[in-house]
This record gives C-alpha cells, sequence and structure tokens, in this order.
C-alpha cells in the first residue's frame, strides 16, 4: 500500500513535488492545494491531482472560473499520511497539523527553529527517522551539503568560504528585478553558512552572497581547506560515487548555467528540472590542501528528491539512506 | 514500414526534429550528423540516435573525445529516404542530395529561392506533394502563418501590419547580446512580409522587427485589416478550430512569455517545447474590420510539426494535411 | 527677476527639472522636498538646492539621517511662484496648491482629467498661456508628438499605428522585472493613442505596447498614413526644421538604445540625458502615402525641456513657441 | 608649458583619457586617433580633439563619410611627448613608439610583459618615474589594489580570495551575451591575483570570476585575513583617509550597482562616470581579523585618473605620488 501525501501550496516547489512523489512505487498524492484559479490550478487537474481550496474563503475564485475543486485543505487533511507544506513561508499551518496528528515537511524558507530538525538525505536520513516535524534546506544550502558532505567525510574540512551569486527570479516570476544590476546581500557572512551547519554543525563555513539578472541557476564559487593535500582527480572521483551530483565540461561547450539548463533538458526530465548539483570537471582545482571549484544549482528542483527521501525517512519506509535515495532517483529519471 | 529520415545537423532544430520524428508511427531517424563531440553530440548518444561525423574531417575529433560515429554523412545519406537539412545556413549540401537522387527539407533560414518551394502545413501541404525539395518557413513565418491562414480564408485580409518583438538569442546562446538594449531591424519593411508571401502569395503584409534581450520567446504585435466585420469572439472562435494555435489568459495569471513558457513546462513536452502559436485570448480585439492581437512563438520548436507535415505531403504517405497534422500532433502530444 | 519654482518630489523627473530650470536665466529653483533622507536627497544638497521634507511627519527621519531640512512643503509652497509636482502619480496635492492660489504643472503619470488641459510645446503651447493647472504629457506620447505634430501640421495625417516597445524599469530601479521576458499590454488599444489625442484630438493614432527587460530607452515602431506621398528626403528634411528631434545612424554604429544611450554621454549633457527624440534616419522609408520609422525616446528626460516651456507659457513669460523652446534647449545643451 | 599627448585608439578609455588629460592643468590632447568614422570619430571633432586615421589605408574611409582628419597616427605622433594606447590588445604599436623614442602608456587588456612595468598611483607610483613604458592594471586589478594596498601597508595581510562578479559588455556593446546566464571563468584561480601581484608582489592573492549578465559595474566580494584584529570602523577609517575610494549605504538606498550608477550621474561626472572605487560601508563587516567586503567597479573609468598620474610619473612632472593624484582628482571632478 502506497503512502497517502497532501501538498499544501501546489506552486514551484510543490508541483514539482507532486510529480516526483507520484512517480514513486511507494507513495501517491492524494490531493493539492492551491488559492487562485491559476493557469497552475488548471495544470493540477490536467495533470490529475485532485485540487482542493487552501480554505473556505477561496471556493468561490474556483467556481467563478469554472474550476472544479474537490473541497478544501480541511477535506484534504485527514486524510493524508505526510503533508508537504510548499506554502509562503511563515504561513502557520504549523498547528493545524499538529491538533491533526500530521506529519509535515517544510521547505527552506522556513526557519530551522519552526523543526530543530533540518534535512539533506546525504547528511543525516536518519537523524530524520519517525521525526514529525522536518525542514528540508533550502536549493542553495541543499547544493552545498551535496559536495561538501562527501569531503567532510571523506577528507576532513577545517574551511570553506563559499559565495553565492544567486538568480534574482524565478524563470516565471517576471515582476522581479534586478534588469541590469549586481546586488550584493550586506548582512555578512550570509545566512548561508549557518543553515549549512543546521544541518551540519560542525562544519566551519562562511558564504557571501550576490544576486545577478538572471532566472535559471544559482552558481557557487567554492574555496575549500581541507584537512588533507588530495589530487582533483581524487575529488572528482568521490564526487562521482556520490549520488545527486554531475559533472559538465567547459571542453564540451557547457559554459555557463545556460548550457546546463540545455543540457537537462535533452536529458528529458520533467520541465527540464535537474535534480543533480552540476560541477565543472574543468573547474575542479586543487593547490596543497585548497580546492576550489564551482557548481551551478538549479534552484527550483535540487530540493525534490530530497523531500521525497525525507518522507521515507520520516514515515520510517526505509532505514536505509542510499536505498531511499537510490529508489528516488531510479523514479524522477536521475541516471 | 517506416520511412527512413537522416538529420543532417543535430543542433537546436535538427535535435527536435530527430524526437519528433522518431514518435511518428511512421518514420525513424536512421541518424544525425554532427561536426563536433559537444554535448550535445553526447546527448544523441544518450537517447540513442545513431551519430555521424559530418564529414571525414571531423572524424578525429569525435575519436579523441571517445565519443563513437557510425561513420560519415556520406555513409549515412545513401540509406534515407529524406533528408533534413538543419545545418547552418548556405551550407550548400543541396548537389550531394541532388546527385544521390534525395529528397530533402531545409528550415527558414535559408532562402525561399534554394527550393523554390516555402511550405506550411496548412496553407501549401498540398503543393510539397511529392515534391523533391521544401523549405519549411521560420517559426516567425510559421507563427504568422498560422493565425493569418484561417483569417485569410475565412474573412479575407486587406492588410496586416505586423511588428515582431525578437528574442535576440536562443537559451543556450549565451556569446550573443544585446544584455541590456532594444535594437530595431533597419531595413523596412522586413523581411517577414516576403516570407509570408513566399507561401501565400496574394496576402499583403507589411512587417517590422525589433531585437530585445530575452531568450524565450518572440511576440508578435499585430493589426489585420479584415474584409469583413467580425467580433473578437468570432475569432477566437475561429482559432480555436484551427490546428496548432493554443490559447492563454492575462486573467489566469499568464501576462507574459515567461509564465507562457512555464505553462510549457508544465504540459511536459519534451524540453518544455511548445509547439504551438500561444494568442493571449484577452488580448484579442475588434474595433469594426480591424483586429489586434499579441501572439507569442516558441522559436525553438513551432516549425517541427510543419517539418514531419512536410515529409509526408513530400514522400506521398498521406494526402489529407488535416490527417497528417492530427497524427503528428498525436504522438508529439500537442492536445 | 527670476521666477520662483518649487520642485515637489525629488526623483526621477524632479532631479532633472531642477538642473533644466536653474540653469535658465529667468527662472531659479527656491526648493526641493524629499520623504525620505535617501542619497538622492543628499546630492540636493550638495548641488546647493534648498531641501524640505515633504510633510511635517518626515522631519524627523532627516534629522536622524543627520541630512538638515529648510523646513516642510507647508513653508516652501509660499514663496513659489509655480510648483513642478513631481510626486508619484494620484498624490492628491491639487487642493493644496488651489488653496494657496500657486499655479501648478504635474507629469504624464497623472489623468488629463485633472488638469483638463495636457501640454506639448510644439503643438499647444499657446493653449497653456496663463493656465492655472497643466498637464506635461508622458515620455512616450511626447515622444509621439515631437514626430507626430510635424507631420500632421505639414502633410495631413489619416492614421498612426504605433507600437511601443518599452523598457520595464528606470536604469537605478532594481526591484522590477522582467529579467527574461516580453510582456504586452492587453489592454488593446493602449492608452497612448488617447494621450496624444488629449493634446492634439483631430490625430487618428492607434497604439499598442509591449514591455522588454531593458532600462535605458523606449522604442517606438510608428507606421503612418500621410494625406499625401512624400520621400524619406522629405520627411527628414521636415524632422531636421523641428526642434528636439535628433537623428542617429545605424550606418555609423548606432545600431540600438544602447549606442544612442552612448552617443548622450559622449554629449556630456548633465546625467548623459538625451532631451531630444532619436530617430534612425536610415530606418525612414516610405511606400506610397505609407510612412514607417523607428524612434527611440529616453524615458527619463525628453519631458524636461516641455516642462520648463510649460512654465514660461503658465507664468505668460514669452508668447512666442519657437522662442520659448530655443531659450530653454540652448540652457540645457540641446545643440 | 602643457606635455603633449596623443590617445592612440579613442574608443572607451581613449575618449575618457581625452577628457581627463584635456582637463589638467599641465597636459593637453595633441590628437585621437580612429579606424572608422564612427559616431564616436564624429564625437571626437564635436569635443575639439583633432582627429587622425590610424593608418593611411583607412583615410578614404574618412573622406566617404565627411569626416575630416588631420592626417594619420604617422603625422601625430613625431609631435607627442607621450603616447596613450588605448587600441586593443595586441596590436603591437610598441616597435612604432621605440623608434621615435616616445614614451607610451598601455591598458590592462595587455600583458605585464610588454612594458615589464605595471602601474597603480598609490602602489608603485615612484617605480614609473622616468620609465619610457608602462602599462596601468585593469579596472579590476586596479580595483583590487585600491582597498588593498592600504591594508596591506597599514595592518599587513595575510591572504586575500576574491571573487569577481564580471559584467558581459560595456554598456553600448550590444554583440555580446549572455541575455540570461552565469559564465565562470574556469581557469582557477584567475588571473586578476597574478596581476595584482604584477604591482605589489608579495601579496597573497587567489581570485576566481564569474560573469553575468549585466552592463554597468563588476562587484567583487572580498576577504581577506589580516594580520591584525581590527575594527570595520578602523577599516572604513584607513580608506576613507585614501584617494579614490568612496563609500555608499544599503541604508541610504543604495542596494546595487545601479543605484551607484545613478548617484554617478547625480555626480555629474562626464558621462555619468565613477572614476573611485565603491565600497559599501554596511558590507564591511570583521571577524577576528578576517575582513570581509563589498565593492563596485566602474570598469570604463576607475584606471582614468591612473593614466593621468602615470603621465606625470614618466614625464618626471611631479615627484609626490599624493600630489599628483590630487591635481589629477581636483581636475576630473573627484570630490
Amino acid at each position: 500500500m502506497k503512502v497517502k501525501v497532501a501538498i499544501n501550496g501546489y506552486g514551484t516547489i510543490g508541483k514539482r513535488l507532486a510529480d516526483a512523489i507520484n512517480a514513486q512505487p511507494d507513495m501517491e498524492v492524494i490531493g493539492v492545494t492551491k488559492t487562485r484559479p491559476t493557469f497552475e490550478a488548471k495544470m493540477a487537474n490536467l495533470r490529475g491531482f485532485p485540487l482542493y481550496a487552501a480554505s473556505k474563503d477561496f471556493v468561490s475564485r474556483f467556481d467563478e472560473a469554472g474550476l472544479e475543486t474537490q473541497g478544501t485543505l480541511d477535506d484534504l487533511l485527514p486524510e493524508a499520511d505526510i503533508v508537504m507544506d510548499c506554502t509562503p513561508k511563515k504561513m502557520g499551518y504549523k498547528e493545524m497539523y499538529e491538533k491533526l496528528g500530521k506529519k509535515a515537511i517544510w521547505q527552506g524558507g522556513e526557519k530551522h527553529d519552526l523543526t530543530g530538525l533540518s534535512f539533506n538525505a546525504m547528511a543525516n536520513y536518519e537523524q530524520a527517522y519517525g521525526a514529525q516535524f522536518v525542514r528540508v534546506v533550502s536549493c542553495n544550502t541543499t547544493g552545498l551539503l551535496r559536495t561538501l558532505y562527501p569531503l567532510y567525510t571523506e577528507y576532513g574540512i577545517d574551511n570553506v568560504l563559499a559565495v553565492m551569486v544567486r538568480r534574482s527570479a524565478d524563470p516565471w516570476d517576471t515582476k522581479r528585478g534586478p534588469i541590469n544590476a549586481i546586488e550584493p546581500v550586506l548582512k555578512v557572512p550570509s545566512h548561508h553558512g549557518p543553515d549549512v551547519q543546521s544541518v551540519v554543525p560542525e562544519l566551519n563555513i562562511q558564504t557571501t552572497a550576490v544576486k545577478v539578472p538572471t532566472t535559471i541557476m544559482h552558481l557557487h564559487s567554492v574555496v575549500v581547506d581541507l584537512k588533507k593535500e588530495v589530487s582533483s582527480e581524487d575529488v572528482i572521483g568521490l564526487w562521482k560515487a556520490t549520488p545527486r551530483i554531475i559533472f559538465v565540461s567547459g571542453s564540451e561547450g557547457i559554459k555557463s548555467t545556460a548550457q546546463i539548463m540545455e543540457m537537462a533538458r535533452d536529458l528529458c526530465r520533467e520541465r527540464g528540472d535537474l535534480y543533480e548539483i552540476a560541477v565543472w570537471d574543468d573547474g575542479v582545482h586543487t593547490v596543497g590542501k585548497k580546492l576550489y571549484y564551482y557548481q551551478a544549482i538549479h534552484q527550483e528542483s535540487d530540493v525534490v528528491p530530497e523531500n521525497v527521501d525525507a518522507i521515507r525517512s520520516m514515515l520510517e519506509m526505509e532505514e536505509d539512506k542510499l536505498k531511499s535515495m537510490e529508489t528516488t532517483d531510479k523514479y524522477i529519471g536521475v541516471c
């Protein structure tokens, strides 16, 4: 029997989770919620996800737009084994889930304190085992953990300095700028370092961040002081043995985030998404114990498989993190 | 038995044709050519398309990159029933095809004179029946013909004025700008009007064009002087009955080309492509005999189904244009 | 003696008016208002403009920031002969000006009804003579009037169709997008046509508009049905004899709005502004009575000289529009 | 008597140097060269700079365009005391200057080896005293040296890690992209570190670089390991006492490079240029001996004052670097 998953908030992340979860052999989406009858709501119907209004107040909106709903969140929640909360941050549904005794997963826009447990499959799958509330860390933090955690366990890390060159808006988000500017995050170090530490507390890391006028991917320039001297081949070998890292080559024509996204479209994943972190193999360099690398983060989708794994851990469906990751990846098409 | 199709040039258009053709029940791709061992060449292998070097001079490049090829274009062509020429314009392969007595289809970057026959499925499928050489018109011309041709046959057209607001580069093409400017095409009227007339000679149309810093879609602002007075509902009804036109609504949150592309990704077509021309239903207005509308053109893919239909016409596989279009669309996922 | 001008709202337009007015021999700026102690407020001080808080509520903000103010708008207004209202639209200061019996000029963001008199120096300077309240039309409408009005008076116009390809945000405005999309104005025809008619009611004009991801200039693609057949040389000659139109040439390397702005910087106007409408001479074409042209609009500054002329007309300082325009242009550096 | 300066190459840098040099009391521009009769060549004439064709081959181009030239580079050079070589890199004029025994200054696009002497006014003015050939380092290297050199001399530096987030094209350069991508420089560490060391060899610095779709400024995220613990106030105080560093504040509304450029326009420098390096005061943070800061670099103009100082040093016009810098800055309007 499949576990029943409710998606509260069918937006950028919610719609991807719906597809990824439904693709798994041991889970099914029993409904998704929406506040407005947008084209995304229509798409939910088209894809066969039962559509629920986020609250009673919104039902009439859907009626007016001629879009059928199966009820409201209140009707959906009791049927679910677990809720994926993909609503905007600080919406405050926690109490509602608690009252119903439901397990729930939040996304990285929320603070660590909301759940006290921040999640990355490779780093702390076991910690979430049986937990009621979990927060899957943000796309950037997930990206950092994917490549840093194996370095940390294999070689040891003295210190990390990462500069996050961030896309300013998602592709569909046409309201946000800038059109022609670079905007630094003046709070230094930025929150990404502490966010990594919410999962791996002992990892020394400082981050700064700048926003740039692009919509498709974030890019990180990372410098790691390792505890021992290794070659770039060693590092590449280590990452090749790690799930959810994919290599790209400038020498093969992948010179920017644009060609990475083109490659992702060619891979024919859903929506042209890239669940893996993309690392340039010809951008990995070591000088003594110092390791330099660049990685690109598909902000819309890299957390998707982590969420699926979190479900398995929290609902005690699979004890072995690697087995869960393998299943997840297989059914969303990660090779 | 399936007809055998060779793809000469596995790039932006070539790779899409390969997928679309292979998806058809009556066609198969027997090989694709490439000049360099880029990531796209790798993807061809991954997707199972036999890879050929474009010429003998290039074989060593592939060998060095460890990418297996099945031979060269010279080996591929004799086996094909028809060649899709997706090479850069003016590459001059025509003589080679002629010598082998092969049929061939070129793309809109070529001049009309190369084939003497420019193609749009709805407008002149019959004209290409049995033809040896055909040119499928460009993405913008295809877009104009999709919406104008039904108006022309149903209501009659006195005159069309269209301004093409063009994306400046494809998403993967990071070399081209501008980053922050608008660039008019100073040759006025632009070549798009005469290109429409290469298919429908009697259609009066003038066009101007400007390039803008976006990568995802072209947008046309069109004003048509119809021969009779109709309502916007009439026009929308006519277009709804026409293949390969899709409606979007500003009122549902699709306010720009960005949300159209998001919708296309949600539709789960290959690569997030949109084969249809997208027309804003709340942007269609009539004032007397004047009709105003906006349409968005997915420059990478709208010509794909036209190419498939051209094959059926040229190889005399199907006499009825609508039946060919229906088959094509069904197998590439157009609803 | 110089007339005394107050600038209510020292922002994008306000700061330019302050400089342009102060440069005139017959006017002086007696103060500018600001709601917040931003860097622009600092710049006002640096440039020697007496700074006033927009209201008493805001004085403490300036005090806290250590920025000296000379009082509030209430202190400034009584001293002024005329107020340039450059506040955001619908701020509702009209009543205040009326109570004090002050003349005032608003910008194009306001509706025509606010003043009942919309202004363009060449088209209706005389109409504003002695008027109390005037609205200077927006940058786009000003641009259209600059080139259309001489055509209208010299050759007669049957009809105009203009597509406005609009910049989406000013250069400093980093909050607004889109970063990568084209967004049509779905209300068709757009408001720009009627806005032209608020100055020249008999001019038949329809406009559509699209927003594109650039910050520096708007661009118009215009098609005019003239009442008589003329050559492109005739039209260029007519415009050369018209103030505030400047010609650029694709053949000299000015292929886009970017090179126009570069030229403006080379001309060493204040802030690199371009008060003139830029018309591509190699983009002017006539076919029979049809005239095609492209023009570029510097949205931040083309209305500046019109505002200066409006002051002279309203305060009855100069009866002859051409004399006023000549004076204005001379002192702001238009050659 | 003023020293006579020839500008070989009146482009982005050349035209700025022409203005800045002509503004100095002890120098004059005796001519500028150009290869084509572009609008920039016209502007040279308009601004009163004698225009020379770069070689005899190009004279006819200017004649055809009706643009008067005073001869060719061959005519200009013998009259000059020094040549500012602002031609594209590797043009190879060195031999020509040597033959005539002329002093010459190149820009940062050239390699250090061309002159063996790379220049930054504050760091090594004395080293260039009397030299024949000098290379003024690039905009990014100049920016790094401006802020790092005082730290280096005052506190000592153990190590620097800087990530250069680079604009991809100058504002006028509409050919170059990307429009929507981030492109890392895969050569790691990037050349900027060694370029800093071409001026200050003992400074430990590693840099990486990414290109982003903006045209107006570069931005650096810098982390410095100082030799002693200081406060951010100390650092800000040190930089305030250093020429050619200007502070901006996020709290005053300067949140990105766009508002910095707006401020520069408000400062009414020529072309809206910013000769200073802009440092966010609320982005300067110290943690122990670690210093974090962001700086923005106006790529078109920050090297301009350095070039003027290099002239004074090479022609032995002024021994004291600070006096030269003060004079330079005064006459180009740096406050």
